[in-house]
């Protein structure tokens, strides 16, 4: 086909997809067709040109990834994903309808060929450079370039507006992602009318101070408004060219482009353009504008030549791949159980042999983390991850590691960093750090973590929700979990923190008690069923290792809550995680000295508790037993579900103190007296 | 004095300075010296020659404000504070000690001179931009410069790193804050060692690219490292010379010069420096290496010239404020009115002509809302706020009201901006949102407020915070309040937001029912004796509005929870909020025909209701009735305080679906069938 027949087709699918999209959201009644119009050819350009993937195997490792980080625009992929061949014309009528393959915004699990979920913006774009970690890194550690690919992802004004995407972009120009491309959509049109009136930056140049390369299409041309997908895919060409760091290309688009009266305005954006606008939408495009849901033979076909490209990348690369395993046996292994998320055979014993070492002395949960972390990464090689510039405080360095990054790069420090590095600097960049590891997740099969203080996951919170709704297995390890981290004051002290995450639903949050219990925490996040994603939250303080723990927990902590000591006979419950699991040791020993029974329950993980059967769940906290106290150095909120109107709490529901770990403690009412107390009273109540 | 011994003198109070930064940290036995004492020369040039304060009169209106955003070196401002006579030296002494002035970060409220509490990074800068925007539009609603001030900010790596700040300053060039002046102390040290680890970016041409004046100052002269205050002087004095851009000056620096073994390290980043270290500081800096908290009553004196200088500032300023009250007795009226938070004399009167004007036609809270606020608006001409981009969604325009922004600047939709216009477009942009509206209240008399989605609170949750630990009145609207927002689906759909939400201290909750509530609601918020911030949750789709409520709301809804329907007898308590009321009503009148007497309580805001006095809350959940269901489109988790072992939920406890908002509702057992069910079988249970 010469250039020009292929440029015409390619215009005129271009239009065709307009009129899908136009049709899709007149259908549904709602839904945003302004930007997917206007990204469309740039879309189309993707999956037709440049992206190496197969309709006919959407999981194909050796895929590049494209993420539209714009994920009210999900028209503009769908639509893409139908010419391609993943997608059927039925579910583009489907758009935004219950349980649809085409969902208001793109649903990672749900739709083939959507590699993540977005909509709640700069998360796309910052998840895409988690993907790009990924590939490095897994190239890196199975030796091979198989496993490297090109990472796209296509933007708009929200997207660059959100710090969390400054924050991944800053970071990915220190990495020199060389892999990864982000095309900016810049329209310049928000919910809010012109952007100007709230985004005059010069965006470029801002990649340019991350270290970026840049580059702009303009389709706003001296003769017009042309969509000119050769200039488009020039561009793509130069910067591919340019290996040593990322790629940002801005397109000057104007949204809706050509719907009359609707085009260059907010009004396009976030509602059906109206049955008038859609008519003169499709004359402008050439289409039949009586005609809804139009699709000629001839352009599916041209579209679809993508599946034929794809096939032969996919069948040269099965190859080679198959010939690396034959090369490789201990890498290719490697790479098969770790595609199907298998432990490594030592790994029980790595945790086994850790806590054959503990004693009974205190410890803070983070040091017997940071130990369980090294257990681990001794037996299980694609276990990386890293903090947001807290590395030591928060216990998880990966001893006799690199640090992750481009070769000829690193600091007097950490030695030269390593693209197979298992140590990632991710700076004070919490959100951003959210949102790599769930990229790499994503996009590898690795396994990964990232370390902040309790206090400033409210930082990351918007990306610890996507991984849940997501269904990956992230681990967030949050140390500092209390007001008993001491003089770093209020700012620092966690308080309705535990209680807010364990309101959001699909993440389990677990609080060991001490370094027994941090052993088997670490053990059962891997070894638990559901993808769902973890979040470890441990102690600065040294705690208690307690026998009673070290006998129990091994069975016990995987069940989300156990009685750590009791009979039959118990007359009140104290319940607590974490550091407030001895103290109520203590209390129970004081209620004893009076001759009251008292139970005392460990509960590391409310999720794993409320998900044991129910006898199970009655024989810990037996329903005949109403006398109950729950203490944990944070908001009281999680609890009431387990005490009941007759139980008591010993929680925190202020801001914390000034002091000493010590003297807050004590201060805010976290003593043994104080639950003796409660107790009585819940007895009392009862 | 001329300008030789001047600078002896300033080279000798920094010294001295640094000597009582190393021992109150040695001292304490904890906390953060390194980046205090390289961060001492720039404070205490702000401090001594450049900020217009009066330590006599902290709180003077016309003070330019200092916000330390580098809250973990707080010591380089309190000993500034205390060079400059706001603090004593036993201040100092007890530093991150409990009931202390000087905790381990700056708090607002607790420390003269500390204008904000700083700590969670990130914050503070863009706190400062909110400082500026209070500034500007005080001093246009006042009519006078008096009301005008700089700001200025002091922050590190950590500072620039966080997504926040790009945010707010890619605002602040947007804005061109021309009174805005951010220092930024770069000693590239971070937790993890060396910056460029993780940090290679151009900062100065970052901030560039938003439209920024910026300058470099750098220590490291060739001739050696050289604290040339002059330096920083004359950058300061040229800045200024640039009126309608914001200011950014870097200051290279190195970490804790000049402590042998530890300056330029993260050594020196957060624990003491060490006996030896400070005796070999003390050395370097010719000090008595064997004294501790050494002050030079010279150089004391040298330093609190800074309160003549203020106090003469303040004279003046006072004597033209006098004279501009008699000139404007109007604008001086509204100015002494704000002054004491006072409401309006119309402000009733406005909100009850909008109720008479109301309906039982359905109406989305949200849509109510927007009405109150121009009610509001009406009546207060200092109430004022916008949107993360979504003015229109969650119905915040104030009607008739420019856009806020210099003169010169706007865009056709928009009109011309004005330097007191009341809508605020924040771009998507959060976290800024909460942190400019933070700055707004602190920095100004104005009532203000932020909007966006409750699901994207998750994005500015840490602003929240911070506004509840400051204790401000900040006023967070939040729309699209559940899975009923319908197809955007479950990215754009809360569910654990207002459990998670409740969960913090300080922090009222309001989701009101109907449009009778919704007035209410911000008739309260205004009118509550509490300075704590308040969030106000409201629903896209329309809600009846109740005859019941129009009847009971005004008396109800300041207590936080009332009963809409029931009597002596009743046997089950059906209780919800915002949506969900008008399904308990229904299944309330269900329960009825089958002959059970339901009470159905309405529950606005749980913070409030747990104010009441017991009498009052035994009144509306009578302990004797223990057959409960609580009712919410959202986790059950914040209800569980009420309805005890004995009740049950009809909550979401799952993400949300693609649907319709009523096919979500429905396919989630948001259902009167569903209630109904639950509510016999709590009284079974019971």
């Amino acid at each position: 086909m010469d250039e020009l027949k292929k440029s015409d087709l390619d215009e005129k699918t271009i239009a065709m997809s307009k009129g899908l999209i136009a049709d899709a959201v007149q259908k549904a009644g709602s839904g945003h067709p302004g930007s997917a119009i206007s990204m469309t050819p740039i879309v189309y350009a993707l999956y037709r040109y440049v992206l190496r993937h197969d309709p006919l195997d959407p999981k194909w490792e050796g895929r590049d990834r494209f993420i539209l980080s714009s994920g009210h625009a999900s028209l503009a992929q769908y639509v893409q994903l139908f010419l391609a061949g993943y997608l059927t014309l039925d579910d583009i009528k489907g758009y935004r309808t219950m349980y649809s393959k085409t969902p208001g915004h793109p649903e990672y699990g749900l739709t083939e060929g959507v590699e993540m979920t977005t909509g709640p913006l700069g998360q796309g774009i910052s998840t895409a450079v988690g993907f790009a970690f990924a590939s490095r890194f897994e190239s890196a550690l199975l030796e091979s370039g198989l496993f490297s690919h090109e990472v796209w992802t296509l933007c708009g004004e929200g997207d660059i507006e959100e710090g969390v995407s400054s924050e991944a972009s800053s970071l990915a120009g220190t990495q020199k992602l060389g892999n990864l491309f982000v095309v900016f959509d810049s329209n310049r049109i928000q919910i809010e009318g012109d952007a100007s009136i709230t985004l005059t930056e010069d965006v470029l140049e801002r990649y340019k101070s991350y270290g970026w390369y840049t580059d702009r299409v303009s389709f706003n041309a001296p003769s017009g408004y042309k969509e000119d997908v050769q200039a488009f895919l020039s561009a793509v060409e130069k910067a591919r060219g340019v290996k040593d760091r990322p790629h940002f290309i801005q397109v000057d688009t104007v949204i809706a482009w050509p719907t009359p009266g609707k085009m260059g305005s907010e009004k396009s954006h976030g509602a059906p353009l109206g049955e008038e606008a859609v008519r003169g939408l499709k004359e402008e495009l050439g289409l039949d504008k009586d005609k809804k849901f139009q699709v000629d033979p001839d352009l599916l076909a041209h579209a679809r030549e993508s599946i034929k490209r794809g096939e032969e990348a996919r069948k040269k690369w099965e190859k080679e791949f198959e010939a690396w395993e034959e090369e490789n046996p201990d890498k290719a292994r490697l790479h098969k159980r770790m595609k199907e998320r298998l432990l490594p055979e030592g790994f029980d014993k790595a945790i086994d042999e850790l806590e054959a070492t503990l004693s009974s002395d205190p410890l803070p949960t983070r040091v017997s983390s940071g130990k369980a972390i090294n257990a681990i990464a001794g037996a299980m090689p694609e276990f990386w991850g890293g903090s947001a510039d807290l590395a030591g405080s928060n216990n998880t360095l990966i001893e006799g590691a690199a640090s992750f990054g481009p070769k000829g790069s690193g600091t007097k420090q950490w030695g030269e960093c390593a693209p197979g590095g298992r140590i990632i600097h991710f700076g004070v960049r919490e959100f951003a750090m959210g949102a790599i590891t769930n990229g790499i997740l994503l996009g590898s099969s690795t396994r990964c973590f990232g370390a902040t203080f309790l206090q400033f996951v409210d930082y990351e919170r918007a990306a610890v929700r996507l991984s849940a709704l997501m269904d990956i297995p992230n681990i967030f390890i949050l140390t500092h979990d209390s007001v008993a981290l001491g003089e770093d004051g209020p700012t620092h002290q966690p308080v309705e923190h535990l209680s807010s995450l364990r309101a959001m639903p699909n993440l389990d949050v677990v609080r060991p008690c001490d370094a027994f219990e941090t052993c088997e925490a670490w053990r059962q996040i891997f070894k638990k069923k559901e993808a769902s994603p973890s979040a470890l939250i441990l102690t600065r303080q040294k705690v208690p290792s307690l026998l009673l723990s070290r006998q129990k927990a091994r069975e016990g902590l995987p069940k989300g809550a156990y009685v750590l000591k009791g009979g039959e006979e118990d007359e009140v419950i104290l319940m607590a995680s974490g550091s407030e699991v001895s103290l109520i040791l203590d209390a129970g020993t004081e209620l004893e000295k009076m001759g009251i029974r008292a139970r005392v329950v460990s509960v590391p993980c409310m999720e794993w508790f409320d998900r044991q059967p129910l006898s199970y769940r009655e024989k810990v906290l037996p329903k005949a037993i109403r006398a109950r106290v729950a203490v944990e150095a944070a908001s009281p909120m999680s609890w009431y579900k387990y005490v009941g109107l007759s139980g008591n709490t010993v929680c925190i529901d202020r801001f914390g103190l000034q002091g000493s770990g010590s003297e807050n403690m004590k201060a805010l009412g976290m003593t043994v007296e104080n639950v003796v107390e409660k107790a009585l009273e819940s007895l009392k109540e009862e």
